[in-house]
């Protein structure tokens, strides 16, 4: 009994140990494998040749001449693409985009509609979203049907356990659960997740964040986020609902915040906070209209570029503001790599000397050197990719072996 | 190959999965460890057995009547208390104190000296160190050498990974690696970690967290401290510092901290941030002896209750600076529940309602409730308890096994 009701579930622990090793190197040897797992190079080959069996591995040949030199040419693993395809939403207050990654990541079919999303009665949003997840799937020339799984990634409180929005800026009503509403239209598990822990773990799976055990992902758009990888894991939270960067307190009692609190990082450093502290010299801007926010962000940038005071200031206020939210992190969750990502970091002026030198005063001044910041510009492929990982990531932990049985017992950390 | 190899490394992980539930429940029948792992009810007695055989493990009858009416009298597992004693051993500034404890968690020996630690000559403190853990032994009428671990709990920043201070006010010297030079002088295992996580240790395994996943405890002493168990397992970053609640920035540019840093938590709320405020209504006190802060903490009190508006105020700040501290700790770690342990919890001008009010406004406003926030006096036997606590881990987690190779790979999170 003991032998025959466990073999099974270390079979699974070790097909995911093999798996894991061959997504984060990509094309890697055999003998590479057991070496980085740990595993013999005997239970190496058994899981390998099943995972290939399965459709899940394919043999490359080495493409380096090196390799060749030194004895018989190797054959390195990697994920077979076709395995399986799961499909990214990003849910944006204008617009709807998804796209369709295979095993391997590449990008084989996109759509995307301009639409204001909040405006939309909730069965209309869900509409839209099986339109464009069926008009990627055809350029990816598969079926709908074929998806092995779908993420979808909004900005918002959401309970990524369950799939509950508790609030969303993209959402006209509170307490929504997309995942359960799309369950319903295919026929494959569909995930749901905030901004800041897809971003998290779009860096994870495809980005800067591969093979790293403890890292964070800030992320400054509209608003301010933040996901955190601890011991090689996304870390959650007892609600589910991530950490919110945006959302802690640099200051008592200190500028209203949109959320309706007082003193949040976001009420000094998001677009929304920059625009109100400059209304004296860029007045008549409209804070609730995207593209007016775009706008009134350019323009303050090109004051303070021309030598304004006024608009300098703000700017060095809030890179000081953002570097003590980032000292706190690092004080309170020491990552070993804080990853800056989202398209606002092209913003010199913000992700300046003066957020540097605010985090370094501000953080723990003993042991080895703080973390790497590293800043990541994805563009507008960070969302749907980052999608398409929790797609994945929810995949692999529970659907793809069935594993729903070992969740909550035995994790793999190696990530 | 894969059979012999991996099996080992199973029932490895399925002795500690039946370890694990035995101590959380303290005494528990063989179909309830089936249930609660979801192992098999034979693998569990195959386990169980081979536990009792090895004296970790041992039978007790169940006391209840009320189970022999429903059948044949149930037989429960619980721990062998002589299955292994560690020895707990806290460094303070005034005094170095040892507690032995068996696997039961029950203390069978204790010894204390008082003695200023920081003035001590690094050879000497750890021979005052060695002389407290042969006395204790003595007491719990075991030999030194029969120790199966010894765990270490010392304010300031120390990595528990490596066993380095790399800072503490109770050490002369800075990068000070106590486990090292200890283990030089007994045969077993030592291990050392930072006075928070020995709490929040303390807490995983004999206290309030018992089975809980998610939670984080907040100690105050002269400083503030914490540890933050996610996902069924203490976390402590990428530095293996630990989390630094008492120097999390609650201002910036804000009041100076004996760190040398600006704006810390434990620049308003620690006792001699207390004291320096009060200042001008208790002057002459002697900040860096701790029975005088003791005293001028008392007499702040006294103060307080006796109406006096200053002494009052100083409270009123600092409660609400601790309630924002706590708050940012939802917003980033968001705990399922928030234990305060200490003895400096007893003080109820501190954590009162205006702490409880800070903590709510500035938390996260949405979904499920926020943390419950619990209140833990150990007492003294805190910090030994923990230290022990300490041991146990490591020697759960590497050591009683031989497990050093899946270090990383593999965790169990039921804790």
């Amino acid at each position: 009994m003991l032998k025959r009701v466990d073999s099974d579930w270390l079979r699974d622990i070790n097909r995911r140990r093999v798996l894991r090793e061959v997504r984060k190197v990509r094309a890697v040897a055999r003998v590479d494998i057991a070496e980085a797992t740990g595993l013999s190079p005997a239970t190496v080959t058994v899981v390998a040749n099943e995972l290939i069996e399965r459709g899940l591995l394919e043999e490359a040949p080495a493409e380096a001449e090196g390799d060749r030199r030194r004895g018989r040419p190797r054959v390195l693993l990697r994920l077979a693409p076709g395995a399986l395809r799961v499909a990214g939403v990003k849910l944006a207050e204008h617009r709807i985009s998804v796209t369709i990654v295979d095993f391997s990541g590449e990008t084989v079919g996109e759509s995307e509609t301009a639409v204001r999303t909040r405006s939309q009665p909730l069965d209309a949003l869900v509409g839209l979203i099986e339109d464009n997840v069926r008009a990627a799937a055809k350029q990816a020339r598969i079926r709908p049907r074929d998806l092995a799984g779908i993420g979808i990634a909004l900005p918002g409180y959401v309970d990524a356990m369950t799939g509950t929005a508790w609030w969303s800026p993209v959402l006209a009503e509170p307490e929504v659960n997309l995942t359960r509403l799309l369950e319903g239209r295919f026929p494959c598990p569909v995930f749901a997740d905030n901004d800041a822990n897809i971003a998290t773990l779009a860096e994870l799976w495809f980005g800067l964040g591969q093979g790293v055990r403890n890292f964070t992902v800030v992320t400054v758009e509209h608003g301010v986020g933040m996901g955190m990888v601890l011991d090689g894991r996304i870390r959650r939270g007892a609600r589910g609902l991530g950490a919110e960067l945006g959302h802690m307190k640099v200051a008592l009692d200190g500028a209203p915040c949109r959320c309706g609190q007082r003193g949040c990082l976001e009420a000094y450093v998001a677009d929304y906070a920059l625009l109100r502290r400059a209304s004296p010299i860029l007045p008549d801007i409209d804070l609730a209209d995207p593209a007016r926010r775009r706008e009134g962000l350019a323009a303050l940038t090109t004051l303070a570029h021309q030598g304004s005071a006024e608009a300098n200031a703000i700017f060095r206020e809030a890179a000081a503001m953002l570097g003590l939210g980032m000292a706190n992190l690092v004080n309170i969750v020491d990552p070993g790599m804080i990853i800056l990502s989202g398209t606002r970091f092209r913003n010199e002026l913000l992700f300046s000397d003066i957020m540097a030198k605010t985090l370094k005063e501000n953080s723990i001044p003993f042991g080895p050197p703080g973390p790497e910041i590293r800043t990541h510009v994805w563009g507008d492929l960070l969302w749907t990719r980052g999608a398409a990982a929790l797609a994945l990531e929810g995949l692999f932990d529970d659907t793809l072996f069935g594993l729903q049985s070992v969740r909550g017992e035995v994790q793999l950390t190696g990530a």
